[in-house]
């Protein structure tokens, strides 16, 4: 800290963390250290939680080496949080802002954080502080409004598309049914890129289900069992954030207990109810600070579609040797960094490098947004555009009701795909993949 | 089939795959085709069960170009199985192999499967049949006995380190208990693998437990807790057949169960109990011809473990906000081709092309074991070395007793971890790991 009038830039990053926010952060650095308009560039060590206890640190200093090889690191070099900072939270740190001076402040994020840049941006214009405040999107979620993608989406779909490829030359192997839980709370995005790993016509994933259809048991099951008949096989995606008829995620949906019980598999409803009681003899830990309850760094969703498979199988279908497994792709999915898709890193890059411009240009707030140029048909082209902040979050909705689903022309009409509009959009977005080599198979 | 003498020749791949079971299938193809000793080379799909059903297939006629492109493609291109020949079983393959006039048969796989292929050569043997049985060695189990390590070893130690490193960071950046569960049954070779994620001194993993060390819930989560309390975060590798005091597996330990009451964790043992009684329901499906239990394709143990953890902080340590996550790291391990290790490629390959040369010196059977030349300190180079077949699998002892477990030396006085000596001995097989960037974190 000093006395004489700075003008300072400060960095702070916050939920989940993807294969390229560190690319944001360092376009961020670089573009800023060119900048004299700007004295200082502080980062802020774990969001908003760090900026409330001034956990600064100087990014100035650190060269150009360290720099590029963090932009190729995993994980937030920032640290992170989920916090969801409340309107007195947002006045402490702007009162800290004012302390260490700083004018330009960067937020790397999601929905989450937007609102929360958003909310402090109010702040900051009521009190008349000039206080440019910029969301940079990151997010695996792709969810985040206007924008045509997030960075750290291509990257978390490459990784699932390859982890789908893989796997379904291993399960024509042992065949059998596999389910694979994908990344996506409230969008599936994520979950749909799976589709990419298709080269030919038998390849899984055969079937996709994403949170903006919602799924009974006998459905997903009958579908389910309906490929294995014809192939011997089936490979299933799933986004975890699959919900029930009522629109509550699967294990704590009413309508799919009520299914289950009318289905006859009234065990599995009190192995879930017991699952719960458990939960609560541990201190029901599995909320955040958003009141979203826990979805990843847990098995359950793939165990409880995987026994619901082999439940209704056996007792409805007579089939008793049904091999089932269910993987939870987890967090490999943000954090497997060597297969970071490259043209997602050089637009993380880029959206960092963007906001500082965009910011440079007056007493303003906002966010980058990608467009796409052309259509899906043309050679993939893109240019960033500045945004107002309020614009992509208005601080006064909360963050869940402002976020892109999938839209309905990118979902089969069986709500069990993706159309060739989604393949289209997304290709692009993970780079070139690995073709697949086959034997001819003829018997002899 | 042909009437005229011939001598053909048949490869069949069993067990799990792994990322490079094709290159060794390939690399017998590719030297069996410049053998005029050889006629036919054949495949069987899915192993011995396919031998039973005839299911053959030409591979003489395929390109190279197919070939080479198979060769980098995970799953097996034969397509697998997991049986148990029984004597009749093998008494009806011989037969089968009789009338294809098949003189010399490959058989790729691990333990299992080199059982079966010694059970088959005692029969060839005592109806003095030519039958010139080799095991070609495949598993990510690295498990075989006398071999250095396993085809199949290195890649998958590849995925995990990797995994283990980008999942560190993001566990920095949203600090908690992060449980990964590795593959590997009986033995820790691949759970080991993790500890090659480190790069500095308070990288994960911070514990390592084996199926080598017998665990008790208390042990574990007091370990856990305090690396946690330490550092304020850790990350876990825990193998998918770690054991209890009674030497089984966690979910069916009674000594575990036993320890959980005494720790008045009895809800764990009731969700436990009901898992068994859903599994029941559905038809208990959940074991292989071997007799083995399912372990892979499931989060459970990660979520015992994950419960565990938190359910004891809470009830014993008060600890009530505690942030506990568990991965199971599931088949991308053995099908994540894009992250094969180069040197097991190479070698996967050459073990193929050496089963062929030693085949053809005489009546033989055999399997190919890999030595280290020199010392763990020494460049790192490799031969190969003619094995007769019952030295590795006895026929008449189960595969299970016949494992290559994790020596002492290799695990340290804790059971907490592997030693330098471990590191040094894997650090080889899995190729150059990338390096992580940091930035200084000096507060301001």
């Amino acid at each position: 800290m000093t006395n004489k009038s700075e003008r300072n830039l400060l960095i702070a990053q916050s939920g989940g963390p993807t294969m390229v926010i560190n690319q944001s952060l360092v376009g961020i650095v670089e573009a800023a250290k060119k900048r004299r308009e700007v004295d200082k560039i502080l980062g802020a060590l774990y969001g908003f939680e760090g900026i409330l206890k001034k956990k600064f640190i100087d990014l100035k200093s650190e060269s150009k080496k360290v720099l590029e090889q963090v932009a190729k690191t995993p994980g937030s070099a920032l640290y992170s949080c989920r916090f969801e900072p409340k309107e007195e939270d947002c006045r402490a740190a702007l009162e800290i802002m004012k302390q260490f001076q700083v004018h330009y402040f960067f937020y790397i994020g999601g929905n989450d954080s937007a609102v929360a840049a958003s909310k402090l941006n109010e702040i900051a214009q009521q009190q008349s502080y000039e206080l440019r405040v910029f969301h940079v999107p990151k997010t695996v979620d792709n969810d985040l409004l206007l924008t045509h993608h997030c960075p750290g989406y291509g990257s978390a779909a490459r990784y699932v598309a390859l982890a789908f490829m893989g796997d379904d030359m291993d399960n024509r192997s042992l065949p059998g049914v596999k389910i694979n839980i994908c990344m996506g709370r409230n969008a599936g995005w994520l979950t749909g890129a799976a589709a990419l790993a298709r080269q030919s016509k038998d390849c899984g994933p055969h079937l996709i289900y994403l949170p903006e259809r919602k799924l009974t048991i006998k459905k997903f099951v009958e579908d389910v069992l309906e490929v294995n008949a014809r192939l011997n096989r089936v490979q299933v995606a799933v986004s975890e954030g699959v919900v029930g008829e009522d629109g509550r995620i699967l294990i704590q949906s009413t309508s799919i207990r009520e299914e289950l019980k009318q289905l006859q598999m009234g065990e599995i409803v009190e192995w879930l109810d017991m699952l719960a009681k458990v939960e609560q003899a541990s201190g029901d830990v599995k909320r955040d600070s958003f009141g979203n309850v826990q979805l990843s760094g847990s098995g359950v969703l793939g165990d409880f579609l995987a026994t619901a498979v082999k439940m209704y199988a056996f007792k409805h279908k007579g089939i008793k040797k049904l091999r089932v497994r269910a993987d939870t792709l987890g967090y490999p999915q943000r954090s497997f960094m060597e297969v970071a898709s490259p043209v997602d890193m050089q637009e993380a890059r880029l959206v960092g490098e963007k906001a500082v411009e965009y910011c440079m240009r007056g007493d303003i707030d906002g966010s980058v947004i990608i467009k796409r140029v052309g259509t899906e048909d043309d050679e993939y082209a893109i240019e960033t555009e500045y945004i107002e902040l309020k614009k992509i979050a208005d601080p006064s909705r909360p963050s869940h009701e402002q976020i892109k689903r999938v839209p309905d022309d990118f979902i089969n009409a069986d709500g069990n795909d993706v159309t060739e509009d989604f393949i289209k959009y997304a290709r692009p977005l993970v780079g070139k993949l690995p073709q697949k080599g086959f034997l001819s198979y003829k018997i002899v």
